[in-house]
């Protein structure tokens, strides 16, 4: 077996996708299916088998040298189990042992969805080359992923850098993770077409009620969508600073659907950073927006797969 | 010379202590000096030859390998500076270089005081053991250091684990860092007196007007007191569930001034730690007090020199 590709999947709450991954970081064999989020144990696991049957189906399947998995969270990297927030049937699901038997054995690798979107911005996209980053997805929710000293830090568990759950606002609004004035309830695109709403913006005849929609009438200078940005940029910009003072990052990486509202976020989150970002070891943090778009879950799991293949460990 | 000790310096806006540590973390010719805190820098720089000139005297010196600072933030360690907020004469201080010229060249490690209490804890204290800890000193200020992956993470400028200085409150009260809701605006020993004197406490006869009076009257029931401790208790378990969501901790180990009171502390802390730490990842996290006491600065910064002599880095 010569080793020189990995198979990568991306399980998530609306696709779950596979790929062969070179060491380039190039996709090979690339599929995906609908995730039966609401569906049984047993059909989400077909599924996946069926993604993944695919892959061992190409002729490239004998390179293949490791897997590595990205899921939606939490997951349990010690125990190899996923339990998703958004796919019910699944909990402490034994999602390892089931794909290194569908893969004949290979090794298998398994992060969270956030830790693999920042493995996949440190090796193909705005955080290459910098040893200490930190990726976010601000989106239908917020999450993230920390690389510390050059290397991923996705924790014992895999689940760290789950910036989405941090309070900003300790008296703030209950989340549905029981705990309160989570970036995400200011930050998420759901909730910042919540405050849009709340405040007065109405969707045109050719809007819907959606980030997009509020971005677009941001852009065209409705005060109340640009307010709703405004707020998500400050609540993400004091998360921001606080991991930044915490562990030490040099760049902050945002990508996600709400993230390609572009300047309409980018330009209060540069100005909100400067507020909060005032230690002097952090002032100098860059902002960058993501670049590996819409395989970043694929890619990032490859990089889990090649972590495992190249040292044994994720 | 047999490399069996290290020396330590830490360098606080109080005092400037120095011993000999060995292997175990025990100490030799413990030393210490007031800091001239107001003064030029020439004299600052003369205490801290004063402190080292004890150590440099001693019989064991030939034994010493290396020497580990931990010294008041912010620090630098690439530059191997220090600019001590409470030191005001100190800014970009070559101090790695000034105390490597006085130790006959030995290999200098400089670390931030939280860290340096992090490295005391995990070695010598409550953490020890734990892979994956957040060690803080609420105090005066509020301070702190993070274990991750079983070692100090210092990070790059040495400065990580400064948890007193994210927001939780990011519409809240200006900090003297330039930031917004700091932990430190509400949870230091300082604001705890202020908040309780706002609230109607007045210390009695034989009390002073600090977070200890604050701590005597919440343990005899007074309202106003309880209160402001249990506010402080707020930001604390909110930064510390960020902490734990953000690089998934195990324990959080608190010292310092504040900590000495006890219950009165650690009750509403565990209390409000689980309305925060809701994610299953984090539900776990322990939390005690520290128990390296009042020589933890010296103790961390020993740890960082073995870490030097024995590793090559810190």
């Amino acid at each position: 077996m010569p080793n020189d590709l990995v198979a990568a999947l991306d399980i998530g709450g609306t696709k779950i996708a596979g790929a062969l991954v070179d060491s380039g970081g190039g996709l090979l064999a690339r599929t995906q299916r609908p995730t039966p989020a609401q569906e049984s144990a047993e059909r989400l696991a077909a599924t996946v088998d069926e993604v993944l049957g695919e892959l061992t189906a190409t002729p490239h399947w004998y390179r293949v040298g490791a897997v590595g998995i990205g899921s939606a969270g939490p997951v349990d990297t010690k125990a190899g189990t996923v339990s998703p927030v958004n796919i019910p049937a699944w909990r402490a699901h034994p999602l390892v042992s089931a794909v290194r038997d569908r893969a004949g054995g290979l090794p298998v690798a398994l992060i969270g969805d956030g830790p693999a979107i920042a493995a996949a911005e440190h090796w193909q996209g705005a955080a290459k080359g910098h040893s200490d980053a930190l990726c976010m997805v601000v989106s239908t929710g917020v999450g993230g992923g920390l690389i510390l000293g050059g290397a991923l830090h996705s924790g014992p568990t895999g689940n760290a850098g789950h910036i989405g759950h941090i309070s900003v606002d300790m008296d703030g609004a209950l989340c549905p993770c029981g705990s309160y004035g989570c970036v995400e309830t200011v930050a998420s695109g759901t909730n910042i077409a919540r405050r849009a709403l709340e405040a007065g913006w109405r969707p045109g005849p050719d809007q819907d009620a959606t980030a997009a929609g509020v971005a677009a009438a941001a852009r065209a200078g409705d005060p109340p969508a640009r307010a709703a940005f405004e707020r998500a940029a400050r609540a993400l910009a004091a998360a921001i600073a606080a991991t930044a003072a915490l562990v030490e990052v040099e760049i902050a990486v945002v990508g996600g659907g709400v993230a390609r509202a572009g300047e309409v976020l980018f330009t209060p989150l540069r100005t909100e950073l400067k507020r909060y970002a005032t230690l002097p070891y952090i002032q100098g943090l860059a902002l960058a927006p993501a670049a590996t778009g819409t395989d970043a879950g694929l890619i990032g799991a490859g990089a889990a797969g090649w972590k495992l293949l190249e040292t044994g460990t994720v």
